[in-house]
């Protein structure tokens, strides 16, 4: 059987069940219950139905048609991965966009008698879109008629894990095991976490709160797993009341390397905190009589549609309040033993970083046949050796010339470029330690480079330093200093298509929020502690890319007259290579940044590095 | 009589009329009905009441309270003005701040039995502070009650021109000369401009569009008066429907210096616009049988409580769609007549500044006594003598050393400051002309400049230059490229507490929307054709203040792989004085654009100006 058969007998077979059930669509997306930016292999329903495996996509299946609906990023490998499926691409950010509730209500069962049934898997959406469909179908001039009275109505059916019993192998929610972090890695307690939950709850004046979203139950918890690839979360529920800690969490786990589960569970046990089965949350959520509070805070962000209509369901005794959960602000501001660690993780994260930028230049002046993967392996590995290191903090990325052109490209296993002697190789990677999230893009010259190359090499860098040095005063969000990263490029006329700065967690997710830097219009000021990304790029179809990237701190610069200052610090030690530089194109304090920089990862790394690492990074890191 | 009691007087002749009338409470407020930055004289109500004088700034009056609320700019100044008054100063803009409403409800009539009767001039406050008065009573446990039947109510009173009979030689309604533009200055035709409300009107789905804001008025309709000091508007309201077109204005006006004011009025009903009576809007948009639409647009942001009631009163048979008029981003956006006057404006007006600074120089080199007074009127003068030029565009501030460093100095007639022959000089002054408007600000070093002087001069002059040069992408809006003027000064941890840029007229209002360069997240994006001024500073009190302002127009920079990008035309031509740089301070690029700019002067200016002033110009003009 082909790999396009599959897909087809699959979508056949939902095609049968659809029939029995009634059902006139079924809407297929690739989230998780908790809305996490990357799902486990359980929630991957779109790459199952369809094959296609892009980080954005959703699946409609009608009767007579299948369509997957992506953007701008996904439309070469989609209409590759959907050949010979049946399963049409409709396209998304463009002009004149058709998005699937429209299509759904205004094409698909335009004029349409009778109600139309629309299967969600309610686990796997949001409310919001589920609302957004709603709204749709009502524009469609189709009123809401969950018992088919109406001759023109539409009905919105949740079904849980709709795809469990077509998708015979079907990986279980993930179970891996669970640590606890103490209060030398954290810095604070869970008990000390829960009361300012319990605080916010007195301001809001609301009884519970229920945290959905994985990395802020970790951080709450001070705990982890590894249930999600390269996020070290725990898939699970977190209810808090006035005088309850309720954890909905799988319990059968197998041990950590470190440490027994049982003995994590233990510990929470013994701070107050009931550790009941993961699904657990929709049985006692559901009856009436068994909440002890009136009122239960919810963030919708990260609040599946099938837990929500759960919530519904306890009717008047339980007021729903929605908003924003605090956790996300407090857990993107750093304290001290936090910041410690990370400033630790980037310390032995440079290490291997220089360890192997030392083994790619020997490589390459020996001649050796070393491929895009190879590299990647190699970092990895040099990375994975490290003291404290759980694993990457994303997947490597390492391209060399046009590969790098694309900002998110996929090292392949096997066919990846080779690595030449000239020309720029990239290599975007992190690592997840104990006590710090790593995330760093160097760009390396591999010999000589073109005048061209050169030059974006050096206008990224000025961006990069830019932003670096960049002071501002308190209340300064991102949108308001992203200028300092984009100014060199925009004087050539030049730009990158991605976001410059993204918050990073503490040994959490290297993607967090609520702070990031870039155009969009986000209120949320930089705080000190708050630790995010510095990474302009530029990418040229078909000829390189170049980032600069590594992570920068928040901190105090003091206060005025003027007012209070905020400025950043450096976290990330590994040296940027000078040989690609335009210095005429550097001011002078930009050399001086740059000089300084290099000298202090040689200063700090070297006493570390074996002689022949520490010999070459003298070398590499000579003044301009 | 002292001053004071004038205002005692006139608030004890309010009390009496609250008591005539049965109300508790009287709000009085700075604003005309147009919601304009500037009031003509008969809206100075507060002034009235109380003799405070700031821009900004209500009164309350109860039978047993006076109080004045301001913000921290103008607290020294309300202290003064308030003393023997009776009036007590309520400071907002500060921590623990009661507004008016808050005051109201939870103060001044917190407890009090039966329902409480507060006053407005319906006319002189706009529909969203009349809202949120009766949130705050409905906060504090009061219904609204027009009827006194409720043992705990509230009522809001419309009384337009409240103070009509108590102020005896109250200002009527301006009613300044009328002159009308023709298509050889404003670049497109009243017609067109309807024809574009119109084509508003069928994307709305409404049938009418009031018009309330007078620089909106002014632009459709191609008019201009004097209304209001310095902005050349005139008071009125504008109704469009699909066949008519009626401007609410007062009829009986002066001639104009180069046209009647009946000529104007003749050539407006040319084109079909209908001449009714200013007063006649309420009467005829209050009958129900008199619309001839079934919906109208308006925008609250510009239009009087006292209209809005009005316009409730047509019932059901009229739809109000509230929402932003369309005129504002028409009229910000410059066309090519406007910007060749514009142009124009800026030669003629530099003319009258090179004059100006070039008395200046003479004058203090002659040791001869010249107040800020004196330098205010020189510039004035000078200017008014110009071609085509009919005033200011606001009110001069000529400000030396420590006045400098107040933003909003206003210059006294007498007793304002001697320049001395050493420090910084400030000004900030421009021009209405037939075919545009100016404004600029030049700091002057009259000799000998302190280091700090200098360094804020040249710091200041950095982030000038910086906006200046600034290239972007097409989307870019003012608070993303705010950076480039606050950069250099925020790396020496200084900062001013005003916006960077604000939009400017065509022979109009010297402020306009919706564009803006500051922190505020205003998304309109920056258009080519928007003229914006460039405007950094730095204040130190008791010391010294700089300001370099230059008006730029934003122009389009060529497509390329990368986008559509845009940059800024700088239209001012005044030279910037190099005496007091720093020159070690700026950048080569920094560098190559002052002498550029200055040469740039010179090179224009020079021809039209007299030799002696030609040939010191040379000189004040030669590169770094």
């Amino acid at each position: 059987m082909g790999t396009a058969e599959i897909y087809r007998n699959r979508i056949a077979n939902l095609r049968s069940m659809m029939r029995d059930k009634g059902l006139d669509a079924v809407i297929i997306t690739g989230s998780d219950p908790h809305n996490s930016e990357y799902p486990a292999a359980r929630w991957k329903q779109v790459e199952w139905i369809s094959g296609f495996t892009g980080e954005a996509g959703d699946v409609v299946i009608t009767m007579d048609h299948a369509g997957l609906w992506t953007d701008t990023r996904y439309f070469i490998q989609a209409t590759n991965q959907l050949e010979g499926t049946g399963v049409e691409l409709h396209k998304t950010r463009i002009p004149g966009e058709i998005r699937i509730p429209q299509w759904l209500a205004q094409i698909a069962f335009n004029g349409v008698e009778g109600t139309v049934a629309i299967a969600v898997d309610g686990l796997a959406m949001d409310v919001s879109t589920v609302d957004s469909l709603k709204a749709a179908f009502r524009e469609a001039g189709r009123e809401e008629d969950p018992s088919h009275e109406s001759g023109c109505g539409f009905q919105i059916v949740d079904l849980p894990d709709m795809l469990e019993d077509l998708w015979e192998d079907r990986p279980a929610v993930p179970s891996t095991p669970v640590i606890t972090l103490g209060d030398e890695l954290t810095g604070e307690s869970r008990i000390s976490k829960i009361q300012r939950i319990r605080d916010f709850m007195e301001d809001k004046g609301c009884s519970a709160v229920l945290l959905t979203a994985l990395d802020e139950i970790a951080w709450v918890l001070n705990v982890r797993a590894s249930d999600v690839e390269y996020n070290p979360v725990c898939i699970s529920y977190l209810l808090i009341t006035a005088g309850d800690v309720v954890w909905y969490v799988r319990k059968n786990r197998p041990a950590a390397l470190h440490s027994e589960t049982a003995d994590s569970f233990a510990e929470l046990d013994a701070d107050g905190i009931a550790i009941r089965d993961y699904d657990d949350v929709f049985l006692e959520l559901s009856q009436e009589d068994i909440p002890v509070f009136n009122s239960l805070f919810v963030d919708p962000s990260s609040l599946n549609y099938h837990l929500s209509r759960t919530l519904s369901g306890l009717g008047d005794s339980v007021r729903i309040i929605s908003g924003d959960s605090p956790v996300p602000l407090w857990k993107s501001v750093k304290n001290e033993v936090e910041i410690a660690g990370m400033k630790e993780a980037h310390f032995v994260d440079g290490l291997a970083m220089e360890k192997f930028l030392y083994w790619l230049d020997c490589s390459m002046k020996a001649g050796n046949r070393i491929t895009e993967w190879d590299a990647a392996q190699k970092i990895d590995s040099l990375r994975a050796g490290s003291a404290g290191c759980i694993g990457n903090s994303f997947q490597t990325i390492s391209a060399y010339g046009a590969g790098a052109a694309l900002p998110h490209y996929v090292t392949p296993e096997h066919g990846s470029a080779v690595l030449e002697p000239h020309g720029l190789y990239l290599c975007d990677s992190g690592g997840q330690y104990f006590f710090g999230t790593t995330d760093l893009t160097r760009t390396v010259p591999l010999g000589p480079c073109t005048a061209l190359e050169k030059e974006d090499y050096t206008l990224v860098l000025k961006g990069h330093i830019g932003l670096a040095m960049s002071v501002f005063p308190a209340g300064t969000s991102g949108c308001q200093v992203d200028y300092a990263a984009r100014c060199p490029l925009w004087q050539y006329h030049r730009d990158y298509g991605h976001g410059t700065g993204h918050g990073v967690g503490f040994f959490l997710n290297v993607h967090e929020g609520p702070q990031e830097i870039r155009h969009n219009f986000n209120q949320v000021p930089l705080l000190p502690g708050m630790i995010t990304s510095d990474e302009p790029g530029l990418y040229r179809e078909g000829m390189h890319g170049v980032r600069h990237e590594s992570l920068i701190l928040c901190v105090d610069a003091g206060t005025n007259d003027f007012g209070t200052w905020r400025c950043f610090e450096n976290l990330t030690l590994c040296h940027i290579d000078t040989s690609a530089v335009i210095t005429e194109m550097l001011t002078a304090e930009e050399k001086a940044w740059l000089d300084e920089y290099n000298e202090e990862v040689f200063r700090t790394l070297s006493p570390q590095l074996p002689d022949d690492v520490a010999a070459w990074l003298r070398e590499k890191t000579l003044p301009l």
